[in-house]
């Protein structure tokens, strides 16, 4: 995601009375005694895992709101990383979490009221197992030797690590794009978890174009000559990192519109009055932020976790898994509310495929709020729209108990 | 473009009557005396440049169509090639030219009626001077040294080669996607040129979103490892064309659109009952399909060429180029009768586009038919669609003298 529309701008600080302020991401070892059985095949343990927490249980241990991140997000939801290191150390020290404008004190998830938890997903490269950690069997990275994880697992994950803080059941689960398709599943998989469900710019599975901008992303990877098999951890050797940015970039065309591209960029030329005619050079204002998009996301992703978490994203339908094809009968096995949100001219989770999981639940007469929020930022709505985000969101929290 | 669709599959055989038959391609030599100024500076010459003619010049010298070709086209418009070589020659072998269902005796665009003609743009790999010719002074191919063209010089191209042929006025200029943008430069700057323009799925300029997906495309081929500065070409060392297979790739996601993906492919697996949960391998039919196109296009086009031409679509905007910025005064230029079809689920050159370009002639008065043909098929409607352009055309060119 891109967070860098011309809305939702303000950046508190970690003294500002509203941030959580400094954190330190927490680690957990499940899947110890018994490795996890992953739906693909296969299974894995133990699962080093990092989380973050912000805010504070209460007694009756029924204040908790699960975050799921997305695609290229971590555990780091709110506040400013008190240690940041590794890939993530630039980016961290000029930013606080990737929803940092959602969840703090007196926020719409408001972490006086709520303990916030979030997770970094398996075969991610945050901090929880992936790709990129060693495998104990040979003492060197997984890379591609690391099994296919699904979001049905990382529903799993979630449910573990709630087991092991003695939390049986949670106020909220939230999620948007892949974490909206991991918070359906969280439903789906474990109906008695939580009340509330809210899943943002994400539906039952992805549409045509969102498997085939996938596909060519990964091929981009796979086929970078650097790619080496997905063995390229090793010493100071060239990584697929050229694969890595086209896939970066192809994306970020799928997280705006025409309109908000059209509007921030248009065809204006970089510092220009006249084209250059370069070829491979920047003329335009749209190549640059293309090019600089890239640029940072490759200093703080690895491509192997790249291509097993879009996979995931690609194998998931949730009306095939739990209902035979079928909305309405994977929807009777929901309890929780659910609110689903979608915006406009999100065109990589299209209102169209948010209305079918809507209708599906309505079928199933399942409670559900449906929102099509009317916005010109693509995909990206979820994360920019924040005025509008947080009095959903807020409202929604405040209309129960 | 990928025709392949449901509709439009017919072929005729060489020896069908309404084939062009087997046709070989003509090379002519121009800007041999003086070379050709190039719009974006710099200078070549001599160019070579291969065509092809299918019916005959009548006496009054006026029965001429001239066709445009689309970015990854050639002059080979129809019949069968009776001798194909180099990279196109297996391509050839299995398919009429590109445009043969449009163009044959009796067809819309008849050669019992017409001579058409095409020929195949500078900087193209299909026989015309490009970056994989030889640069005459160096005696190697020129490469990224090859100077950069634009939309503007291949007008001048075309023209060019009408005078060598002793042709000062044609009945239509014809030309779809890039072809059309090349078409309306014609009509602008040569309005004497022509009686009709005809202009399918193209507008004045690209959209914001059609200029991101070029800069990416480019992008995975200049920095794909094997891309070596754009010097590939000796021997049998690498070539950069697992960037170029992305950058076709992410092409024909534009060329198709949401709807006819799904009624494609949608999220159908590939010969088999459930998905592998492969991360490298082939599951979904989508994957199957896009890497055929990737593949069978590697094989017939030049890298460097990809990166030439989609940079002259980029930098076409007819608009400022003409008028200023003010696509009323540019068409204030024209003097041809122009029809503009777009296709409704075409979102490379939408209806908007091409509206805001009609809106332009009918602020100026010129006479403009505008049709928006109801289509699923995305940008490739415009050679899938077939029996409506055949229509289209047939009365278009039928209704003036």
């Amino acid at each position: 995601m891109s967070v860098d529309g011309e809305v939702g701008k303000e950046v508190h600080k970690p003294d500002h009375p509203a941030s959580v302020g400094w954190t330190r991401s927490r680690k957990a070892v499940l899947f110890q005694d018994a490795p996890l059985r992953l739906e693909a095949g296969g299974s894995l343990g133990p699962v080093e895992m990092e989380y973050e927490i912000y805010g504070r249980l209460n007694k009756s241990r029924d204040n908790v709101i699960l975050i799921c991140h997305a695609l290229t997000g971590d555990a780091h939801v709110a506040g400013w990383d008190a240690a940041p290191e590794g890939p993530l150390l630039e980016y961290r020290k000029t930013k606080p979490g990737w929803w940092d404008q959602m969840v703090g004190p007196g926020k719409a998830i408001d972490t006086n009221r709520f303990m916030v938890l979030c997770s970094n997903v398996i075969g991610s490269c945050y901090g929880t197992t992936g790709p990129s950690s060693l495998n104990p069997e040979t003492g060197r990275p997984w890379g591609l030797s690391f099994p296919m994880v699904t979001i049905g697992d990382w529903a799993r994950q979630q449910y573990e690590l709630l087991s092991l803080l003695g939390i049986s059941r949670v106020r909220a689960v939230v999620g948007g794009s892949m974490g909206g398709q991991m918070a359906l599943e969280m439903g789906l998989a474990y109906p008695d978890l939580m009340d509330d469900l809210i899943i943002l710019s994400a539906g039952h599975t992805v549409t045509s174009q969102g498997l085939a901008f996938s596909v060519v992303g990964r091929h981009a990877i796979l086929n970078d000559p650097d790619f080496n098999n997905g063995d390229y951890y090793a010493g100071n050797g060239p990584r697929p990192l050229a694969g890595l940015a086209v896939a970066r970039m192809m994306a970020q065309i799928t997280y705006l519109s025409e309109e908000s591209m059209g509007f921030k960029f248009g065809r204006r030329l970089r510092g220009k009055e006249s084209p250059d005619f370069t070829l491979t050079g920047v003329d335009f204002e749209l190549e640059s932020y293309l090019n600089h998009q890239a640029e940072s996301f490759v200093k703080r992703y690895d491509p192997n976790s790249y291509l097993y978490l879009t996979r995931a994203m690609d194998y998931y339908d949730a009306a095939d898994k739990w209902g035979g094809g079928d909305l309405a009968v994977m929807a009777e096995r929901l309890k929780a509310r659910t609110m689903v949100v979608s915006f406009s001219s999100d065109w990589l989770f299209p209102p169209e495929l948010c209305r079918e999981l809507v209708s599906g639940l309505c079928l199933a007469r399942k409670p559900v709020s449906y929102v099509n929020v009317p916005s010109r930022y693509g995909h990206d709505a979820f994360l920019v729209e924040t005025e509008t985000v947080r009095r959903l969101l807020t409202c929604y929290l405040k209309s129960f108990k």
